[in-house]
């Protein structure tokens, strides 16, 4: 796990982003540059704090005084905005330390964005901050607004819009210019967002830094990351359980996830890119809700402003139109979302209120016969689903024309009573009726144009309420260790371990591995009896041969003491002219084991720790793609849970009459792999355990190959 | 084939769609009444043909003179509209018959949808309009809307918006308030349609008749069909091929996808549904393209709108934002476009055009310095990626701001002599330079907010031209039977064939079998010698044991004559064992095949027809999910397609060091079962090749069991 000093996880940042003065350094007269856009910023959006206008060059700019210099600036000042070219600004910091300004934010580009000499410059500044005790954001950035408190400080096409509104979200973005469009659309669509922070290159406060700053803010309900990569993965896991907690989403939206994808963001920051698959890893955990476009965002943010989460994944659909009932439906459990059946009572007293051939089963139906009393039956069908035990949440297709208000405004009066969440679909033109979507959505109903988006805001709070309740019932409890943590013995330098060596680490953590003997070449020669039932496997141990079976060193199946002799000499033959200088530690002697064959893996990422990865055996992982991955150290639960989410894992459950196969046992060794892999993370770099055999029910799995690879220390 | 009369496949409905004269049967004085409105509809928005309301109650309604019935209605006179109420429409419609008017209109409910009683009134009007040589829209439908004659022909709250605009999209839509609806919201997205048809019941014309009929009209570029389900599978297919030669999409919206969306869509109509996979497959060819929301459809209409198709699936990607080319170059990826690398010449001049620290490779990021040059840069650089022989398409991320209108016409130039598709991805909210938005709109160059959205556009697009190309290197040729159109040897009657049986069936088409032999009880008994060489497999032979190995019928393996004698009691005991009375029609004695495991099969749809079914065997079939439909007959290329679409394709056509298998043996295989299926679709229901085993490349398939099933006549 990253060291996070406790100081920096928990700054308080809320003077940066509410300062009460901000000194404008680099000032401008001219107001199309950035630095005279900055002060635009300030003094045209009502920003109630102290604006300090800095440059040598003016005595005052529209009309307020102006400061040679920061020294010269009154307090308060809390932030220093420079807008100066990215050679002045090292001397701008060093000033904010000796005036005592804690903040400052870098606009100017030219650092670690262009090159080696960038990168030195970025470095150079990062210290004079250090030494200055400045925090700081940037360089290379947008700014940070403040729509709340009318605070923008920064410069920018989006900043000077007139149209952006506060609201409950916040958003962190590493790309300014594409997140800050995104705050204008996401107004547009009628989501409010408090605070927009461009993190630029993140050379002192990171997008992480604020994401565990704002989640915390009362004034914020969701905040959104858009980050094209982080280093410290861990740190968004913890972060992601703290937003659980809060009962607070952190809506992740993560770009370079495609070989391309990743090409590009390479050469567009100096971030390291961790895998995306990790990064979904990351993803399905805690209050973490992955989005993936800016409707996306709008829609989730909108259902989770209801503030009520549903109490499980049961969705009472009513519609006016059969082709939206059935359309809906279609992408509820495609979601993952379960139309139940209402209960009877709810059933019966649905047939009362709609005509005879509606549907009065889920999706509901009221037909276009619900347009002929104002809606009144269909005003009281809602109702009657919201309260059925068997609904945890309600989707809704708004009718249209001119009863739709008092409709409304008597659903209103329901949803005070009820903890279900309720999102409306919306059937039209959003302008016809459309005083009618306005008053909805500013009552916090969220009525959402199509229906997949719709049922994806449903969902997306579905899987934030199951993923709470199931923290909930974990409670405090660490997870349970499988094993305890085991000394072990690793050489020294980095590297792969040999097969033998391997397992015996394994075996340390419990892991079984398959009866085998390690001996020298002339100890087999010698054998008078097999060291073990036959049949037996044969195999170099080396670890300058790391692929056996490519190098032509594994013999399997031999059946006598002749075949065994000789099968040492041809491993032994085989690995020298495969590896000339390989040191050959052995001959590995093992029993052939048997079963269904699994591969279970660990990676030590650079930014998540270590992981492991879990897949059934040969083409299932290698064509199919079908692993998964968690983050180590887990217990037995979390490993059932990989084991039951791959496509394949009726292939250990049981099914068409097989048996049902070791799965308790697949289980302790997957989490025993984690916690070896979590105890030695300063070690080992990688571990394969492939195959893993799993056998029947009770029979338990064998490790029957294994390779250890230790970190290279540079 | 459904047995399509040509006449109707054929109807020329430009009358119905644009009439001299509409009757309005049942008119209301009072205006909400569907009579009322109907007529208020005509008389509102403009239509310039004769209105005739007809009630034996009014002498006139809103200073129109108002008919007794319709035999007094003057000509010309083309639709009836009937508003009248169910068990008043039959009347009305013989009356059409006798005043020679061709087409009606009927709105009301009350038919097959409400259940026995209205499906056989429904009956009866169909006898009648048939009787009276009338063609028939509905009963239980909105109508009618012809926006670009200003015909609106029918009733309900969407008819009546004044926001509803012409343009060149044809709506069909067996749900009339959800589709109307989406073609109001269409509209408010830029979209117009000349068009629009609820289909209802489909009594007589159908939503394929439709849409047919207006794929073929020059104002209408793109028809969108949102069904539920259609009975004329195969039709829907030949009019995707016509739509691919015309040049124009078909945009299918299938919704009853789901079990419980299947089984809202059987109580909402009669209509069969056929399975999603077969839709899916179906989607997959000619010019149909699936969508599955209104964004969906907006957004790709206004790619097709462009009218220029990409010659390929290289995308170039420019942006003034690097997260924004991250993201758009990720959804490039996920949706099989490519993003090229470009010529060396287009590199170097984009190297002198844009900033040093600019990104002049694919995707481009001209950075937030495109902004200080008013875009004469980004536009020279998006002119050179339009002029780069390496792309088909360009994808743009508009700059924002006041210099954006001039390059956007700068542009337009630019694109008036490129046949290459272009499209924006709008960067900021859709009021900020609103203008810009809706002239290059109206300028045919769509401008799409979500990144993902732009992406599918193109993507879309992208697909219908591979498919263009497709059909044009088909050219008029038919597919290559692999061979002859067989007589076979079918019982009468319907249920399962013997494995022996089938097998007869299948090799009297080539497909290889294993050998075998059919030898009765007392045959074996009485054997001296084996039929066949060692090992052997003994099963039941019996049209009713169809699942022998559940049965204990089997046994495989076998070594030796009095195995084989011991075997062959034994699975007659088993199978008479597991079914008494089953006719035992002998023991089948047959070689041990072996090979990779596939399964093909064929399932003869009511509404597709004969299809085939082919996967790997065991769990990917079954657990994975991994297989993939054709419509019977094709040929080996189809069938290659087959084997290469499959996720697991590389256990066909070898992976990591193994050897390819006989992928050609396979696909003639596939072939030959599809002419099998097709041949003889009169008589044979399903046909089951399970395992069909494939073996090394030269050494072809052999079908080691088999099972045909024959329809079930009523």
């Amino acid at each position: 796990m990253p060291d996070i000093p406790a100081s920096r996880a928990r700054s308080d940042l809320s003077r940066f982003l509410n300062p009460r003065g901000v000194a404008v350094v680099g000032v401008s007269g001219e107001p199309d540059r950035i630095g005279g856009q900055a002060l635009r910023l300030l003094a045209d959006f009502g920003y109630t704090g102290r604006v300090y206008p800095v440059n040598p060059k003016y005595g005052e700019v529209r009309g307020l005084t102006c400061y040679p210099d920061l020294l010269a600036v009154p307090q308060p000042c809390d932030v220093a905005l420079i807008a100066l070219s990215a050679p002045h600004v090292i001397g701008a910091i060093e000033q904010c330390g000796r005036a005592g300004i804690p903040y400052a934010l870098v606009l100017a580009g030219g650092f670690s964005e262009v090159g080696a000499e960038g990168r030195a410059l970025q470095e150079k500044l990062v210290a004079a901050a250090r030494k200055a005790n400045v925090r700081m954001v940037g360089p290379n950035c947008l700014g940070i607004l403040n729509l709340r408190d009318n605070a923008r400080i920064g410069f920018g096409g989006t900043a000077q819009l007139t149209t952006l509104k506060p609201g409950p979200m916040a958003m962190v973005t590493q790309s300014g210019g594409f997140g800050f469009g995104v705050v204008a659309i996401a107004a547009y669509f009628g989501v409010g967002c408090n605070y927009a922070i461009s993190s630029g290159n993140e050379a002192d406060l990171t997008l992480l830094d604020w994401v565990a700053y704002l989640i915390e803010r009362d004034d914020v309900e969701v905040v959104v990351a858009f980050m094209e990569g982080i280093t410290e993965g861990r740190r968004l896991i913890e972060i992601g359980e703290r937003a659980l907690e809060l009962g607070k989403p952190i809506l992740v939206w993560k770009v370079g996830n495609t070989d391309i994808g990743s090409r590009a963001a390479t050469s567009h920051s100096a971030r390291l890119t961790s895998g995306y698959e990790l990064y979904r890893a990351a993803f399905r955990r805690g209050g973490l809700v992955e989005i993936r476009d800016v409707d996306d965002l709008v829609d989730v943010a909108k259902a989770f402003f209801i503030r009520k989460l549903p109490a499980g994944n049961r969705v009472g659909v009513l519609t006016l139109s059969g082709g939206a009932g059935v359309l809906l439906a279609d992408r509820c459990v495609e979601s993952g979302l379960a139309l139940p059946e209402f209960a009877p009572a709810t059933t019966e007293k649905l047939k009362e209120t709609l005509v005879s051939f509606a549907s009065s089963s889920n999706p509901v139906d009221a037909t276009a016969n619900g347009y002929n009393d104002n809606f009144a039956s269909y005003g009281r069908a809602v109702e009657l689903v919201l309260a059925d035990p068997n609904v945890d949440q309600v989707l809704v297709r708004i009718p249209r024309g001119k009863s739709a208000r008092p409709w409304a405004e008597n659903l209103m009066r329901a949803l005070g009573g009820t903890d279900k969440p309720l999102v409306m679909n919306w059937p039209t033109s959003p302008d016809d009726n459309g005083d009618v979507l306005k008053w909805l959505e500013e009552n916090g109903v969220p009525c959402i144009l199509g229906a997949g988006r719709a049922v994806r805001a449903l969902a997306a709070l579905t899987e934030f309420s199951r993923k709470r309740r199931e923290q909930r019932r974990r409670g405090g409890r660490a997870f349970v260790r499988a094993a305890p943590r085991g000394a072990i013995d690793l050489p020294a330098g980095g590297g792969p371990l040999g097969e033998h060596r391997s397992k015996q680490v394994l075996s340390r953590y419990g892991m079984p591995v398959v009866r085998e003997r390690l001996l020298a070449p002339e100890e087999i020669e010698s054998l008078a009896a097999a060291p073990l039932p036959f049949p037996l496997a044969v195999k170099i141990e080396s670890p300058d041969v790391p692929h056996k079976t490519e190098a032509g060193a594994v013999q399997l199946g031999i059946g006598d003491l002749a075949t065994l002799k000789q099968a040492a000499r041809e491993v032994v033959a085989a690995a020298r002219a495969h590896a000339p200088g390989a040191r050959i530690e052995g001959v590995l002697v093992q029993e052939m084991a048997a079963g269904t064959e699994v591969i279970a893996g660990s990676v030590n990422d650079p930014s998540f720790g270590p992981t492991v990865t879990f897949g059934l055996g040969g083409i299932f992982t290698e064509l199919m793609g079908d692993v998964t991955h968690r983050f180590a150290p887990f217990d037995t639960e979390t490993a059932l849970e990989m084991i039951r989410e791959i496509r394949g894992s009726r292939v250990l459950t049981g099914y068409r009459g097989r048996p049902a196969l070791d799965v308790a046992a697949l289980a302790d060794a997957l989490a025993r792999l984690s916690l070896l892999a979590a105890d030695h993370a300063d070690r080992i770099a990688e571990i394969d355990v492939n195959p893993l055999f799993v056998r029947e029910a009770g029979k338990g799995v064998v490790a029957a190959d294994a390779l250890v690879v230790m970190k290279t220390t540079k």
